[in-house]
């Protein structure tokens, strides 16, 4: 038995995700059952995307990942399962939500899930809801073995699946940028997509100052100098502090406060981000 | 082992439902607990109600649900355990939880919790906890098989359960009209006790115009023409639709938007709407 | 296989519980998981010690609990285990976390984590995420029993933990007084540290009067006649009353309302509570 692992915007408040569990314990009683987050933001796939990188590398070979913001469930958008590079699944709507897990780990091979075989029974005049009626069942059927990954269905191009744009960190001489990736909500802290790599070809080291500009559309929200610590404790109560993050990328915060309110920062491929050396 | 699965209005921000997954592993340490949802707002016995009816179906033959919504906790209200038409059990005080599940699935029998047996020791002196004293506790060795359904005490009359007023839809020659159940919260959908069986009697296929109108005390809140599709994906994004829902009722969204919130549009008895051929 | 029950002020929103999650399924893939809560406010360890003692004892023997409020790390805070007097296992920074537990429950025997064989392999380059690490890795070799508790390393004098400040009530001749320690959230009631055994020097019975005042710094906030009954349902709805809560403590609360949002009532040692016979 692998894991089976939940992740979607439904939130906890009703019973979609409880119906999802019962059709999983339906399929083998003895499934074992997880969640990522059910609280991504309503259909923002992007950091229902980011959630599955920063999650996937933590949990066993074989592991079934279940993961469904799916704002155009009953178009034609494909139904998928990606084996990863680390040989998890994740069961998912075709529609972007693989782009980091591609990028930054690698997927093997995609299979379209044969829904003639691989939907709940008696299910097929519920139009709205394939998290439970395809996407559950199916997870559930893989994870306890019902089914190989060959018999979700027939085999799909990794080329073809569906990417969102992502901007790659740019360095120059003295200066490193990138965008804000997402934030580490409850703590306010701004996650970039600057790599510790990328980051270390400016020599900046710990205890150093960087110059940090934060700007969105054509404006400078945020420009300041800020010290680069290992940690938080390195920094007094209330100060910025720029550091490596716990998926080895480049952020910024204010020891136990919240910078993104602070300044009002946002996130995703509008909000650039660049350090020089101060 | 049979699933073991809480429900309650206690939230999950301090140790209440922990004590009673506590509880449920001194009973038995191989238990299987799920959730259903802890977000049920405070004292909404409809809501509890209907929670379990969305997701029972789902769910294995004696699977055990512990549903605690008890603002009379510490008057004379029983404390019940029923067995449902497709088998499964759930634990509850007898204050309306159960209206749901009685009409739409079926209740075969109902007992009441004899505490002198069925009560964690030792819990005698506490009067305000009996989700985590006795139904948690009574749960779990149901769920378990410590006791059978026959052990957890006397019998009685389905009939005498208390039973929320429900109200039934009604269809005219080119009008079907009933209420407005339930909220899917996180999308802003509205959830009516419209039945597809009911709706299809006006004819209307996809695609079809539907007029709308709500209504709550003396008061029109909204009156509009909409589709009728199979899912979201069919209208724009923005557009209002009028769809059959997860649990076979028709229910009306705005693509990607928040319908309840656009129109201020509440839930109860008192929230009506109709529907007509456009 | 023990319970492995985490706790920490990570939220839900994104995928640090996962992560830990799954941290733990690696160590061991028939781990068995339960969640206290991951909604302790920001930073707030009288919170996260508050629901351990909520909690602990309603779980069997040797269950591992792993608390990770943690404002400090990266700091010279030594992480830890304590084993308790009920012998279940607490895995948590040195900060304070321990406090209710430790005069309330007791503790036995407390261990420095030796992270050179208790650290996930390849985390070394990660300094802002022990609870993933460390705690998370530590608390799962725990509970499958990979390593003793001997194992975790060297042991640490149980008079030397880092605890916070805590006001014992106060009783005289007629009023026995003490601070409002943590709120029961969802309902708003005031849990105070007077037990019970202290409260019934007063000779209140069940039905009697009491004069309950609240005040914070030098300002009186609430004064006011309140009726002592076993349970909510004893009371008017709407009306406030004076119990013995789950904890077998004094609390007050208005039946089906919310005395905190009500009064505007905070928690900690700088708010005072006491009650006089009427």
């Amino acid at each position: 038995m692998h894991p089976l692992i939940f992740q979607s915007d439904f939130g906890l408040c009703d019973g979609a995700v409880c119906a999802m569990y019962g059709v999983a314990c339906t399929v083998d009683p003895d499934i074992k059952i997880f969640d990522l987050t059910h609280e991504i933001p309503q259909y923002d796939i992007w950091e229902a995307s980011y959630r599955l990188i920063q999650t996937i590398n933590y949990w066993p070979a074989e592991s079934v990942f279940v993961s469904i913001v799916d704002p155009t469930v009953g178009s034609k958008r494909k139904s998928i399962v990606a084996k990863t590079n680390n040989d998890n699944y994740i069961v998912t709507p075709d529609n972007g939500t693989l782009t980091h897990v591609k990028r930054l780990l690698g997927i093997k091979e995609v299979r379209i899930i044969d829904e003639t075989v691989n939907r709940m029974p008696n299910s097929g005049e519920s139009y709205t809801f394939h998290g439970r009626d395809v996407y559950a069942y199916t997870g559930a059927r893989l994870a306890s073995s019902v089914i190989s990954f060959e018999e979700v269905g027939p085999l799909y191009e990794v080329d073809k699946i569906v990417e969102l744009p992502i901007l790659e960190p740019v360095l120059t001489d003295n200066e490193v940028s990138g965008d804000i990736d997402v934030l580490d909500v409850r703590y306010g802290s701004l996650w970039t997509n600057i790599s510790r790599n990328i980051f270390s070809k400016l020599n900046i080291a710990y205890g150093d100052k960087v110059e940090v500009t934060i700007s969105t559309n054509t404006r400078t929200v945020y420009r300041n100098v800020m010290v680069y610590e290992k940690s938080f404790a390195s920094v007094n109560v209330g100060e910025p502090l720029l550091y490596i993050n716990s998926l080895d990328c480049v952020a910024i915060a204010i020891n136990q406060g919240n910078f993104a309110k602070a300044y009002n920062i946002g996130t995703g491929i509008n909000w650039h981000i660049s350090f020089q050396k101060y």
